[in-house]
């Protein structure tokens, strides 16, 4: 980075960026409690099964802090470029660009996750519509840069050579990125400020990520994650403090989507999809534990959330239970590594009935901790994605060292 | 425009866009029907006051055409790109600025409709977010074109000269003309396939327009139009198919959301936001003739539609009642016009109180042509639309003349 102008250019837009934030803070903070009546009305409600009451919960209040984060993105659209609109010269149209893209990806995930939360889509929905909705995006990233080169790490350069050209192959990885990021945070739900909580954790690690990149060749693009993930963490801080134990309201499919969304976007447009990977380890360890029951192997429940014991106000592991004779070999292979690996709670009885745990993240740990209070459990689950997205800087910095020359 | 290449960039687009429109009418066309159920199953239904019987009718239909509408945008983006995009050569990054901003402002609109229809918003979020959703669409019309003159018309120019610099008010006119095509939609409806009915109407108008001026110096303009409102209108006619009298589903206020926001979309964007408003003459008559109640000088009910006559199967004006000693002077005074020009049926009995009908165009219109069935009705006020249309030719053409030099 130069000095002087360079430096104007970073720390006056961010300035005003995080001055947007705060007061999207407070707009939402403000707003929740004014429209939750409206969904309940709206019959967008739940009731939360690991409570003794049954209260009426309003739901997919995802749509109300992704709103206001839209709107401030609007509103912020022009400072970037006051510099270029006052003089009126060449106007940079290629880095418009990529905020309208951005922005057009994150309001049509919104609008597909809503509607989700409304309707009630099916999986092959879930799957298809982040595709849909990134493909603005892609046609940007390919006009703007079209780099489908990969670095090959040093061990493997002997018979890859220094980089490899992926090609289209490049796009797909991209598309099936927003679609793991959409739906990974989706899975690793079901307990009261989880969704938010690791949301934010990764949304931080982003953060952290491009103020240390800020001083390196590609600083307009960390700066332009900056812009977005920053009024990305106000309006969630502001969600989670009514979606924290014991939630008045719950976020919804669209607020995992949204948020699935934003962190594609700012990883593709700002060119670091795979450190922006490395900050969803809890997630890819969730998602790999749950494929037997994903990819139906072994029965899958509607909802694997833990099981709520009414008596000790504790959480405790909620089970599948099946005939072993109905798996298919796939299955019974699947599950016998599991339980190699003794990542399993699995007990069969004489009549071939299995009771095994469902495959989630957060039932292992019960599993591993015992039946645990909820905010104790959205505690250690959160610290847990505070420990990996250490261990993905570990990755990144030192490690990276190893196998590239930087 | 030049023969040959610029031929070629004309139809060949195009062309392709008809292909893609009509794929996109036969998936709405199949899509309705499959979906219909979870949105009744959503508690997003209304029952047709308009009819014997009391069917739960599926509502906000319009969200889907208005997604099928998006996709095929978004499949269609590279193609006027192509050849730019396999020569790899001065990208026009500003026609590309306008289709992304165009895009976002019109998913916006289809959020925040979408939300209107579940959530039930209020009045000022009805007014406000057209024009939240307008913002992305002025700033690339400021950095792309930033024209804010208008030619004066003849008569006037011995005092303002040959044009007006109106400045930041011609943004002010643009944001307003967002949400006044919303809105205006919006309020015109109420009987079975006429929010479509006149939308389409609009629509083949622009169409007809654009055509038109395929020959003229601002071409690019007009086919961008094209490229907008030739997917609009086949997924709009799939939609009317199931809107029609008797309706199996209603289009929501999403769908007139949608609507005026994409003719104030490629009216801004294309240069004829003065010849848009032209096509909005019935929307405009009803505005202003509905505003005594619109303003609350007037009472006005929830639902000012016709009242259904089940004996007869006909619709009938219906009416509002109140005290004439409540009218504040402004009320008073409003009526009094009213009622001298003869648009009203106004009855006022012997204790001060004061039958007046609901102050619409269709009310106007059934005072007039007295009980109609529903379906005449809708074909009626289509009519209506149509000639309007083509008073607005005359308007834009050997009229335009007399005040301009063409």
């Amino acid at each position: 980075m130069n000095p002087g102008s360079d430096m104007w250019q970073l720390i006056l837009p961010l300035s005003i960026d995080v001055i947007m934030s705060i007061g999207a803070y407070f707009f939402t903070l403000n707003l929740i409690p004014r429209l939750k009546d409206l969904f309940v009305k709206a019959n967008l409600y739940g009731i939360d099964m690991n409570k003794r009451n049954s209260l009426k919960i309003p739901e997919a209040l995802g749509v109300v802090t992704g709103c206001i984060f839209l709107v401030t993105m609007f509103l912020f659209i022009p400072v970037p470029f006051t510099d270029y609109i006052f003089k009126n010269e060449n106007f940079p149209h290629n880095e418009f660009v990529e905020f309208l893209a951005a922005l057009l990806s994150i309001c049509c995930m919104l609008l597909l996750g809503f509607a989700d939360d409304v309707l009630d889509l099916r999986w092959r929905h879930k799957l298809l519509l982040p595709t849909i909705a990134t493909l603005p995006l892609l046609m940007v990233y390919y006009v703007n840069f079209n780099s489908t080169l990969i670095i090959v790490p040093k061990p493997l350069r002997v018979w890859l050579g220094y980089s490899v050209d992926l090609w289209i192959f490049y796009y797909v990885y991209m598309g099936m990125l927003a679609v793991f990021c959409t739906n990974a945070i989706n899975i690793l739900a079901g307990i009261n400020g989880l969704e938010v909580g690791q949301s934010l954790i990764i949304a931080i690690s982003i953060v952290i990520f491009n103020i240390i990149e800020l001083s390196g060749d590609l600083w307009k693009a960390h700066r332009f994650s900056l812009y977005f993930i920053l009024p990305y963490i106000a309006t969630s801080l502001a969600l989670l403090k009514y979606n924290w134990y014991p939630s008045k309201v719950f976020v919804g499919d669209t607020f995992c989507y949204l948020s699935g969304m934003t962190f594609a976007v700012v990883g593709i447009i700002g060119h670091f999809s795979k450190t922006t990977l490395l900050f969803f380890i809890p997630q890819i360890i969730n998602f790999l534990y749950s494929i037997p029951q994903l990819f139906h192997f072994i029965p899958c429940p509607r909802h694997r959330l833990p099981k709520y014991n009414k008596d000790t106000d504790k959480l405790e592991t909620s089970v599948t239970v099946f005939k072993y004779s109905d798996l298919n070999s796939s299955g019974k292979f699947l599950m016998s590594v599991f339980r190699t690996i003794k990542i399993v709670q699995w007990q069969k009885s004489s009549d071939d009935t299995v009771t095994c745990n469902n495959l989630t993240l957060i039932n292992f740990l019960l599993i591993n901790i015992g039946p645990t209070r909820e905010p104790k459990l959205t505690l250690i689950l959160i610290l847990l994605q505070v420990l990996c997205s250490c261990l993905a800087f570990v990755i990144r910095y030192p490690l990276a060292s190893v196998f590239y020359d930087i």
